[in-house]
């Protein structure tokens, strides 16, 4: 590679998300590249010509190693939507323009599907107009919803930090021995894909009997059958913990997050607040059956505790960032990089790099045979799936206390 | 010691509750003591004479370092208050009635401010009756609000969760640049006093900037001068993440959270539930400001997280339970153990025995010279004495990818 590159972070922020930055810098400073610049918070800061040369905090090896133990986006983060070309090429050519500024090459951007299809839309203006810069996605999702790819670096971690908390949970809630139990009830993200709440089913083992019932959106929520569930588990247990997506939408299409409380439903942008499902669910079991109940929200640290996040997802993420660079190397562009399981066990997975129409915009959901019958569990199929993605730790740098993180002071200018 | 003991757990349970229990079964075997019992749920439980025997568990060291990688109460809980004697006299036969069938020499209850009740209401009955038996009590609760020890183990490890949790959140909150900040507010645990959120100061350091705003139970909190603040922040912000207490009170006595939803004010015990302050205050800045707000409870996770617990926490944990022991061999009874700091610089901690009427329904809140004078932080007078509570980590023990827990089967009969 002649020219210089760049790698932005895009979306809600992944546990990981600071690796494939990682990756992508040992990837491109191996292949000799000059200048490895990041995008202050994404392709809105690119646009505005915000760059950051990663060499003084990256080119020593401690830096990479504390940038994989930092949660959030380092580089920041945007929730910015390229618009049409058609009517915007105002827009595409300062893309350009900025590249042709700094001399880069290739543009590298880690995100989920918003993120891909700004890569999508890049590429597609290059081709068109015979632009001679390249742009590779690089898979970022706690979601875990992205086609084609088997898994997406974040949704490893996220998943060790739900089963991990929810084990802790059921061990408090368990410690109560009443006659009567008390329902905690969890709520999990995921607003239109049920992958973080399935990730409830990893609590089980020969340590912990796990969550009584576990709830997707992608199944149609029924109010009276779960509290008959409810119900039913109370009866027998001494402890009853419950795992709900936040996403879980009743018969009519609402989420019941909505009739929780129809004033927060909308915040200050026009977007429905996920939350408040848990809460409402615990105040109808409270009413109907006098239990004790508790509920919790994960919340954003599903997407931020760094502290425990999955090894195997960690090197994933920089071998994802590494590869990325591989690929423009090769040639290519309108591409991301894809998780492919080479081997079912023990667990083995490689890249590769895959044409981004066939992904940005795309929702995958959790496959249907892989939720029990009765709709509120998870089988074999998703422990098989799952259970490889949360190996491994990578124990943070401890200082007085808490963990260090890697902190880019131009963030903050 | 000739005859056996008892240990027992009592409350909410802590990351560390297990140390102490590990302490006083390490104690114990060290004195040649036959039987080393455990309280199935607690003193509830004992006077149903649901005892266990520890050995088996505990013999082996490495169930002893499982144990302290425990959360919750391995021997389970309860929430048994001690009726008074007169009247009760078969209630407390019950109990010696009890030890002497079993030669139980001393009894060691794990607790807080309710449990220690239990130990003086115990040791006051013998005294009276001239009964032999001997109570010791050892401090447990993450409120931290016992009177006389320096600080309370469990604590420490709430105080490490909470200020990994909002650095995590404070990094996660920081990433998107915009224009107008997201304003995050974190809700604590701690009904009366402010120790838990007041941990929340511990998140700031050289990588961190902090929380922007500390409100303490110990304050009344006033919602225009809070809005006020908040304002004043966004506007030279481009994060904002506010730390509050769930037991934050308006100037007539009210806490914020019945405000908030006067419908699930009240549990299905006629607790007050203190849940959704966050939620309420996150509404009225959405409101007022026109912000994008996030609410985040930390929940029962501040008191369940052990594989983030804190080392000292854990030892000093470990070290009442032991010296409880210690106490009781020499003849004490109607005791708990305290943590005395003998050197402020290296911390260094000792214990001793002080009388349980003392401190048996006492409660101590954070001294007011600890708090700013606007109210909304704390100084380095906090600092000095919270930072060493939360220095050093033991690893988990990793099984399948998320920490391995000890379980007491009796737990489940």
């Amino acid at each position: 590679m002649k020219g210089n590159i760049v790698v932005g972070q895009s979306g809600g922020p992944t546990a990981v998300i600071n690796s494939s930055v990682a990756g992508v810098f040992a990837g491109a400073k191996a292949l000799g590249v000059e200048k490895i610049y990041g995008m202050v918070h994404g392709i809105e800061g690119f646009l505005e010509d915000k760059l950051v040369e990663l060499h003084p905090y990256l080119d020593d090896e401690t830096g990479i190693e504390l940038l994989k133990r930092t949660p959030s986006a380092f580089l920041g983060s945007c929730r910015f939507k390229m618009p049409k070309i058609e009517g915007h090429e105002d827009v595409y050519e300062k893309v350009f323009e900025i590249m042709e500024k700094h001399d880069i090459e290739c543009l590298f951007y880690a995100g989920g599907n918003d993120s891909m299809d700004t890569v999508k839309m890049l590429s597609d203006y290059a081709a068109a107009h015979n632009k001679p810069q390249r742009f590779v996605g690089v898979p970022k999702t706690i979601d875990n919803d992205l086609p084609i790819t088997d898994h997406c670096p974040g949704y490893g971690s996220a998943a060790k930090y739900i089963a991990t908390s929810l084990k802790e949970i059921i061990r408090d809630n368990e410690s109560f021995g009443a006659k009567k139990p008390t329902v905690c009830i969890v709520e999990i993200m995921g607003r239109n894909a049920g992958w973080l709440t399935a990730a409830a089913a990893l609590a089980k083992g020969d340590d912990c009997s796990g969550c009584d019932a576990i709830y997707l959106p992608e199944k149609v929520f029924d109010i009276n059958v779960f509290t008959a569930k409810v119900k039913e588990l109370s009866e027998t247990k001494s402890s009853v913990v419950i795992a709900v997506s936040e996403g879980v939408k009743i018969a009519d299409g609402r989420y019941v997050c909505e009739l929780a409380n129809e004033n927060v439903a909308v915040d200050a942008f026009g977007h429905k607040q996920m939350s408040g499902t848990a809460a409402y669910l615990a105040q109808i079991i409270a009413a109907e059956t006098g239990l004790k109940t508790r509920a919790v929200e994960f919340s954003t640290l599903q997407r931020a505790a760094t502290h425990i996040a999955s090894l195997t997802d960690i090197n994933e993420a920089f071998q994802c960032g590494k590869d990325a660079v591989k690929a423009a190397e090769e040639g290519k562009t309108g591409v991301m990089i894809t998780l492919d399981r080479i081997v079912e066990d023990p667990y083995c997975c490689g890249t590769s790099a895959y044409d981004i129409h066939a992904i940005a915009n795309v929702e995958r959901a959790v496959p249907d045979e892989w939720i029990t019958e009765d709709g509120c569990g998870l089988n074999d199929g998703y422990e098989k799936y799952a259970r490889p993605l949360i190996q491994g730790e990578l124990t943070p740098l401890y200082v007085n206390g808490t963990p260090r993180h890697l902190v880019m002071a131009e963030l903050f200018d």
